[in-house]
């Protein structure tokens, strides 16, 4: 069973879900499964009064978080988990079926009564119903999950219902505690928190443009990239630090700077 | 795996549905698990127009049948499974939560091999979202089975939205299979070799000193500190190369490189 605190270190994430109703229906699944952080990714202001009327999801709802970016809505987590229902994207990052995704996301939150109040802290991020996370939505996660479906022989579509996928993967998140324990980690310092790596690869992504790495490999420059190179690096919270401190002394180097 | 024979023999039945759109749900749920057989048990004539809006559902729904009665909806079947919230019932039925149901589900589907084409039929029963099944209904099934939710302190409604306990039950339903089955992608390029994690550790090594970090930070800078950080990069042999490339170019570009 997971801790009332454990349930409170997952965050369920809406990017650019436009549709009142589904938002509503995300908030009714939390509600059922025990859980109450929703954080909302949207460029216009959110139509919530619309989604309140969702039976039941009342608390949810007027505790949801509007955030601009997906850097900020995810920037206190120290697990970032992207949902995709895999289709004909070529994805870049390690994907998981959602059976196996769960005891991960389950370890990651029972790390959080080892240390500070920061760590052991889960976002899972579900994109619009349309198109799903881009690929630069997907850069700030650490890996995927997907809900394994059907394969039709027809199969143009493979989205779920946003609802549906919120509720199926929450239901899993709580359905089985068994197989937990065989996948904690010993890293005792715990892992560096989005916002951390996100400044790190602001300062990498700095270091490759100074040092024309950006012009010659074109190719292994963009920004999701980097992102996603930063991501795989797995930093714990005392090396994010550390390599925030190279890449500062380096960049100082380069623009100049000389020790007395 | 469930065999082709198998998915058409489970029946999903709605008693006293009336939201077209949830009917909709239902249907999508069940394209995206791969279920086909749709039964709907209503008094009046259905609005099956409506709900034909939904997406991908539309062959689920065009082969819908209606029923004037539970009796005549699962009068073909030979396991009757009801859903309930549990609540504040009192149940006269054995009650299984959903993971402990499937197996004996699957079971059921699996003896129509064995037998007569009218063996190994399930039908999973939802009622109304007012209401659930009927103590009426309800009669008619063999035994129960909950989705376990969330117990909050003030817990007058305790039923889930009907879309979402549809695709959470069929999702349990195939669970075991899919999560064996799904050809999905572990990290497959392999851990970088040692020699490899050496070169970049010298590389690394060059640009602190070069950088004057090494002076700055001397505590962080002997051998054996930068050979353990590189180490705890956990890299692969696609990303070590990468990381190799970005470090020769800060050199290049320290020591006075200018693309031309």
């Amino acid at each position: 069973m997971l801790t009332e605190a454990e349930f409170d270190r997952v965050c369920v994430v809406l990017v650019r879900a436009r549709n009142p109703s589904n938002i509503g229906a995300v908030a009714r699944a939390m509600h059922d499964f025990g859980f109450g952080r929703l954080r909302v990714v949207n460029e216009f202001p959110l139509p919530f009064e619309a989604a309140r009327s969702a039976v039941d999801a009342s608390a949810v709802l007027a505790n949801a978080e509007s955030y601009a970016s997906v850097a900020d809505a995810v920037a206190d987590c120290t697990l970032v988990v992207g949902t995709t229902a895999v289709g004909e994207r070529n994805l870049q990052h390690e994907l998981l079926s959602l059976a196996k995704a769960a005891p991960r996301m389950r370890a990651e939150l029972r790390r959080g009564v080892d240390v500070d109040a920061g760590a052991g802290r889960v976002a899972l991020l579900f994109g619009s119903e349309k198109t799903g996370l881009s690929n630069e939505e997907l850069s700030h996660c650490h890996w995927l999950l997907t809900i394994p479906m059907h394969q039709h022989a027809d199969a143009r579509h493979l989205s779920m219902n946003l609802g549906q996928a919120v509720a199926v993967c929450l239901y899993e998140l709580v359905r089985d505690e068994a197989s937990v324990s065989a996948n904690l980690r010993t890293n005792t310092a715990g892992p560096a928190d989005a916002a951390s790596l996100e400044r790190l690869t602001a300062m990498l992504s700095e270091v490759l443009e100074e040092t024309e790495y950006t012009r010659r490999h074109a190719a292994n420059s963009d920004l999701a990239q980097v992102r996603r190179l930063v991501r795989r690096m797995g930093l714990d919270a005392v090396d994010a630090p550390v390599w925030m401190g190279i890449l500062r002394q380096v960049l100082w180097r380069l623009r100049g700077g000389r020790e007395q």
